[in-house]
């Protein structure tokens, strides 16, 4: 198999990434295995079929069920809204398909567990997309972590904030709505610090938490004058214990006034310090104590140089990436471990995992407890 | 009275900063009433004496309890270690002077307790030293919280971290030692962080807590071949709950490589936020909603300009400030409420209210609970 | 027309950033006349084939007189090395095509005059593929100077500094050939900085210069025994006098260790100033003397909105763009021009007048005078 | 001698940045030799006596030429406007004494050549106060370059920036009249790039000028409804060519908003840079290119270090100084140069040579030609 035909559900802002991904993906990374873009799902016909047009796919279906069972589809890829995640994960494995899967994985731990069973019953490769792993500033950090250059971690300091909720008129959309949702911004923003949190210092084992909804009532969004309950949270804050005995602090917020895309986490280790913010993602802030004393400082690295991670597709040095490239970068590797017949990271196991430690997290902002992951 | 006479006791780094203070307050801001450096108290009589010459006090004394009574002392400045500020306090406070002392106030929410009422029952003024309320960066945030230019307060995040125990090499000074520090970074560091939500946020009325001690034993400082146990805590990480519904958390470590005097915090309110750097002590971040749209972004703002506070008395525009002057700003404030006979702010009410939200952080640490302050 | 056939001469990474801009705009920005990919032009039939093959064009040749005379190709891209851009340019309006080329348009000012009349007797579309104007952040700076928020304008710092030639033993390759690049590190880099001084301050109208080689053989690529000099500029620098009175400086050179891409500006007016750096493409640095006294500071803006110029077209807020976008912005730029039949800016005569400053700049270091453009 | 007797003759800010000099520079740094206070000089009787109070010296006197003849006056310190510099330095040098000049030296190069011809007839020793040489930052920045950390240095980029005459209604003072004050944004702003140029990169041997006056008539400061020309220059732009082969850009500018106090360099050199920016004053920007290159950056030093040049006697690290310490530190080095009797750096040789490369650009603004210092 040279190609991978593919079947897209959903063709939102994350069907867009995707889509955009698959279409990148070849002419930058020559991956062994070329995904085509065969078909695009979606509820309304009218809105399907354009977006397949625009995106570049061959065919549209509003028949999710019917494209998963399809022969000639060979990776199913699930980029709709979280409560729909399982049941189209499920059929798409029990019908032999690679399933790769939007973030969070599911909106509750058993939903997540039985996902997880049916790709391992079903024998199938499987990928949960947190993109934020393939950036190349990111990925340089593992790399200098995993080669012990921080030596051993003691501290990591995750927040990723945004603003969009501020102002109180802003509608209570289905987003606000737990019963949709699952959760708010923890589940949302959140999950993406707990990743980074596993990928880059470890298995978190204790939590504490807090959670807060700071506007309680929105309008509706087709409704303006009536206002309906938002149940979901606006904020989420944890403490966090690494089974290795590091500690750490989790931050998700959609309320912070100025923070557009504030993804950032800082890890301290007995022999350096790495920090990193999504809205300046081509670069890695790093410190190391083996710099001479006088000379030591936070180096500002302009993650860009050929030999940096995946920077050897793109552009000479200095010329920056954007945000879709950590999608393209994700499929890449995702082609790649195909061709190889390999389970790529993060997968199912990591959304398990995930969902275990946001879980953990609110049951412990209600009892006011320390729970165990 | 136009002159204070002024017994310092202590003279190591906290008594350089005071002594600097007395010194640099008249020529720049030519305050009410002058302090005159009268006596300078140590334990070392050769130090002490050295000391005074070159700090400029008129005399040197080894005998604290001599010089609280003398008639021509009228203020008590203490920047001795934690463990003996409430015995000089409260016979200061009983020979009816003004006490000025050094943070943290205590070593125990009831010797702060005690040195409150001493205070109160003697009827005598008396300010806490939490010199970076005075930084006028900080002064700037206060002014635009208090004039609701961020609005309804939402999320504190308070950092302060240092690295100068990463080394595991470092001696076990007593500072490592409980029963003379009372506590390791929580105390030394997080009382800052405390003090800071405190002045700008609003009073904590709950918290969670997480205390760390990475490095269990260290070095004896004279006998380096033998170690000795670390008994305070090297990092500590904080949950909090406001009394007006803000949410926050607050972290102290002296474990962070490259982060040499990181004391840092963030406001965001539902009007706009702050964010603070000690490092760029002379900076303060600003983002208001209520820019135009096209053009929001966090301003840098360079507080040195001659409408700032405190900074008439300086230079001009865009000639930054040092880390001492935040306690010039503090004494000439002390000798303004001298003249004045009004009580300064912050005082030994702060001490005990601080104190007792650095108890339930260490309470909440051991029992894996949310504490009540 | 809803499709132009375009044919792109030259494939390396101009071509595969052109490439890229076609096969971006449609699914993003779904311009009126959709480019098609219809040939791709190189002199090495095995290289030009792979090309063709990986970034998507239909058809590969290594006959461009014969690509730039066929009825079906409406559009010449022309991407190859500045020498030869004048007889393709000129052929490609001779046929009556559009006619878009890399910039600098050429290696001289009496080359890029006649391909400037080629276009005009022609009477066909022309564009200068300076991409940087359409940084989104640059056109919000442009949009806030024609706006008048910066008021009359005084200064322009632009420098465009890069390190590549630092080491000696970096090759002497074609670039550093004057009989083959025109110039050095005037031309490569120092024409993005006088493009975006005309674009944003406006006309220069007089110059002094200083051009260094520093570094004045090097190895051959192919022989690296042996040497071979270097016939252009490694660096230079100008002062520049506009039209409207203000006064200037521009820098350009490839020996800035830490510089990967350092292309940056500021302007000051009478009312604020605005900063770029392209390492930071995603932002802007603006300062309004309307602000409030004591809130005054440089905003950084992170131009991600989607009101921010081409924004609507990719993700929310926060989510940053990359270097390649600047080439889908200019060519949808482009395909609008063409639907409306509109001469797209810049354009051919940017070229000619971006020529002659350069051309007076090398004068005036030759002749160590002022010289009038 | 361990005690030296100062005349200080001026007390505007300048004064008080020099009193300030003399009292801190004992306590923080036990020099050899310690100033003392004597007596201050100044027009107006009751202006320099509430001065003289308020800053600490025992006398005051408006009569500076008996000052600097008293025998009891070892060192004569002058901060008087430029226009005077000469003729009280050459009467303190005929006099015998130490003598201590503000920047720039003179308000000519005839004028500064006397002086220092005066000094060195007299045999005395003298001093040129370039205080910014003396932040510890700049220091460092002499450190790596002296020990060829940088490599052979290629660019020198300095930019003196300030806001402060921005606005037309700015009143026309004696500082905006040729005829008192010598220069405008050149001699003022511009002689710190020069003198810092020459301290980091070496003499400069040619330059290229650009002056201009952007607000040609302002209000008189008593009769705003009256306005008289301003004679100096707004701001000057230069480049210029080091007789070691570096080249460089200068440019001194009242008119850039948003720049508060920004002295900034920038320097390249084969084998890394530096930056620096006074209102960062404590930080140094450093790029290394024998970093191993997946980690290479700019790293911000931020000096203050015990390790790090004057640090020692200040605070712990991470702890930062402000603008008025470099006065200090100068005062210090003074001082030891008197105790050991060796001249001190920057000197009157140093005016002389700033000096002459401020005329050499004005000559070479109106002249339009390249000119040789």
């Amino acid at each position: 198999m040279t190609e991978v035909n593919v079947a897209l559900i959903g063709y939102a802002i994350m069907g867009r990434a995707h889509s955009n991904a698959y279409r990148q993906v070849v002419p930058f990374f020559a991956p062994r295995v070329r995904p085509r873009m065969k078909v695009l799902c979606g509820r309304s016909r009218g809105g399907v079929e354009e977006a397949a047009r625009r995106l570049g796919w061959d065919e549209a279906s509003t028949n999710w069920e019917a494209v998963v069972a399809r022969p000639d589809v060979h990776l199913v890829d699930i980029v709709t809204p979280g409560d729909s995640h399982a049941k189209i994960a499920i059929a798409a494995a029990r019908a032999g398909k690679v399933v790769f899967c939007e973030k969070p994985l599911a909106n509750s731990v058993p939903e997540a567990e039985r996902m997880l069973a049916a790709v391992n019953k079903a024998g199938v490769l499987h990928m949960l997309c947190h993109n934020y792993r393939r950036a190349p500033a990111v990925m340089l950090a593992k790399q200098l972590i995993a080669g012990g250059e921080l030596g051993e971690l003691r501290h990591y300091r995750g927040t990723y904030l945004q603003e969009w909720l501020t102002d109180p008129a802003r509608p209570r959309t289905w987003r606000l709505d737990k019963s949709r949702a699952g959760s708010g911004a923890l589940g949302d923003l959140g999950s993406h610090s707990v990743d980074l949190a596993r990928f880059l210092v470890g298995e978190i084992s204790e939590v504490a938490g807090h959670m807060t909804t700071f506007v309680r009532r929105r309008p509706l969004p087709d409704a303006p004058r009536r206002t309906a309950p938002v149940t979901v949270d606006d904020a989420a804050t944890a403490l966090v214990r690494f089974e290795n005995g590091a500690m750490g602090t989790i931050e998700a917020t959609r309320m912070a006034p100025g923070r557009k895309n504030h993804n950032r986490f800082e890890i301290n280790g007995s022999r350096g310090s790495v920090a990193f913010d999504l809205e300046r993602m081509n670069e890695l802030e790093l410190y190391l104590e083996s710099d001479r004393r006088a000379v030591r400082g936070f180096r500002r690295i302009l993650v860009t140089d050929t030999n940096h991670p995946f920077l050897k597709a793109w552009w000479p040095p200095g010329h920056i990436l954007g945000y879709e490239h950590t999608f393209t970068h994700t499929v890449f590797d995702l082609m790649e471990a195909i061709a190889s017949g390999t389970l790529p990271e993060p997968n199912f196991i990591d959304g398990v995992r995930n969902q275990r430690v946001l879980s953990a997290i609110e049951k412990a902002a209600r009892t006011k407890r320390w729970v165990a992951v």
